[in-house]
């Protein structure tokens, strides 16, 4: 017998991987967990049916979401996760000796038990000092902070499902709010090649522009997300990405990593045309 | 009845898109060439079972191989194109006026009747009157030339098939006898992430910094290739991507596209550390 998982992109277009073992499936109170273990891309944490991370390329996007804002503010030193739970950006997060505090808010503790158990290669951030963690709704948690966290990293679902109210507009501007003169918001943006997905990433960052008076997208190559062109939103009060960026200073710190570095944070902005259009630019 | 087509990644990954109709199918003396309609991608181009483009997705291949290297030398005159059967290459090279002659070498005549046919969005080149097309093996074709060429741009398949020899030492030596002393070599490199891939992308460019002084390697989001990250060889005598790339000029020209831009041009040969660790950088 063959095993194969489907993700479909839309009613039309899949990417399909053989799966050794499916090794957990569980009904959280917000979502369905899957846990399977693949033979070309490791193990693979599903959230409703979507690939949420593959053991083979989690690496692009944990490190694209936590060093491109650190790279640009190297005293970050309050930080504030909305989601996460699977621990990668904990991971990357807690690399940083000058981060103080991180307050890690995550709607479903059933991801974070189930990534301890069945994912490893995240949990390296999980135990650090510096993390309070809240089991509690991100959108909740952020009502009323004001003036707090140098940054946010929005690291959430798809706009469905328990993601979707990450997504809007009261939510931004809350975390507006909750970002102290220094602030920078960093969220996953969906992508821009299919429909669908062009809708979401489109209406995401018309909603930031419309907040925050830098707002800047760029993009990683993620081969197990749809179409392998993933956007991030960057927002901010005061930094601008490359004009800020201070390769010098991250360098110094002399962090490993396998798909970040200083040249390909510069060229992660510099966008196709296809993009910019959406961007109005 | 659903119709779906895989292309296998490898034995455990795969992309799959639903086939609204199976247009062609035939058997030339070199290759199995198929075109389907499909829903999500429009109409797609497969060889032997492997994609070779499809109309949603081609113009990001095609910007990228050619405009590059013009963006770097806006004074090529005398190009040689190999492979390329489908007419994109040719489509892009003939948007420039100062180009005076295209020597067209496909191996596979079927594959330019099939593309005429059915593929018409690749077609506004082949009536160029500066194109001289050669139905013949472009191995042969390079061998005893010298010193005639401003630019080859080697449009394969992958290494396997009548590509095969198109990725070998003896080529790409004759190649460089081809190009006169300005001349540059531009060639599909495959991609950095499946392992099969990643080894014949290896073995590409070490042969290639072996021959060319210089030898850079950049990069394109192409959602149907494998990965979405396909990789591009920049060889050349004396122009250097970046150090001698002319946005200026090549912005003057106002040239449409939907992919390529200035900025980009620069980002796309930012590579990720992953694939730096294997050109040795």
């Amino acid at each position: 017998m063959e095993l194969w998982f489907d993700e479909m992109h839309n009613k039309y277009s899949k990417l399909s991987m053989k799966v050794k073992e499916h090794l957990c499936s569980v009904e959280s109170p917000f979502q369905k967990i899957d846990v399977l273990d693949t033979y070309e891309y490791g193990r693979v944490l599903v959230l409703d049916g979507f690939i949420m991370l593959t053991e083979k390329d989690e690496f692009v996007y944990h490190e694209m979401i936590v060093h491109t804002p650190l790279a640009v503010n190297p005293d970050i030193k309050k930080v504030l996760v909305i989601g996460a739970g699977d621990g990668g950006t904990l991971r990357e997060l807690t690399r940083y000796k000058t981060i103080e505090s991180i307050d890690f808010v995550e709607i479903d503790k059933m991801v974070v038990e189930i990534s301890k158990k069945y994912l490893p290669f995240l949990n390296k951030g999980f135990d650090d000092e510096r993390i309070t963690a809240y089991f509690k709704d991100g959108i909740e948690f952020v009502k009323g902070k004001e003036n707090i966290y140098d940054l946010i990293i929005i690291d959430s679902t798809d706009p469905i499902g328990p993601g979707e109210g990450l997504f809007t507009t009261e939510f931004y501007n809350n975390c507006y709010k909750a970002l102290n003169n220094k602030g920078i918001l960093v969220n996953q943006c969906e992508s821009a090649f299919y429909e669908k997905d062009r809708a979401e990433f489109e209406r995401a960052i018309k909603k930031l522009k419309n907040i925050f008076p830098i707002t800047e997208v760029y993009q990683a190559n993620i081969p197990t997300y749809a179409s392998g062109n993933w956007l991030f939103g960057f927002a901010s009060k005061n930094y601008h990405p490359i004009k800020d960026h201070k390769p010098a200073e991250w360098e110094k710190l002399k962090l490993d990593t396998k798909y970040y570095n200083s040249k390909l944070h510069k060229g992660s902005f510099y966008l196709p045309n296809y993009i910019l259009d959406i961007l109005g630019k």
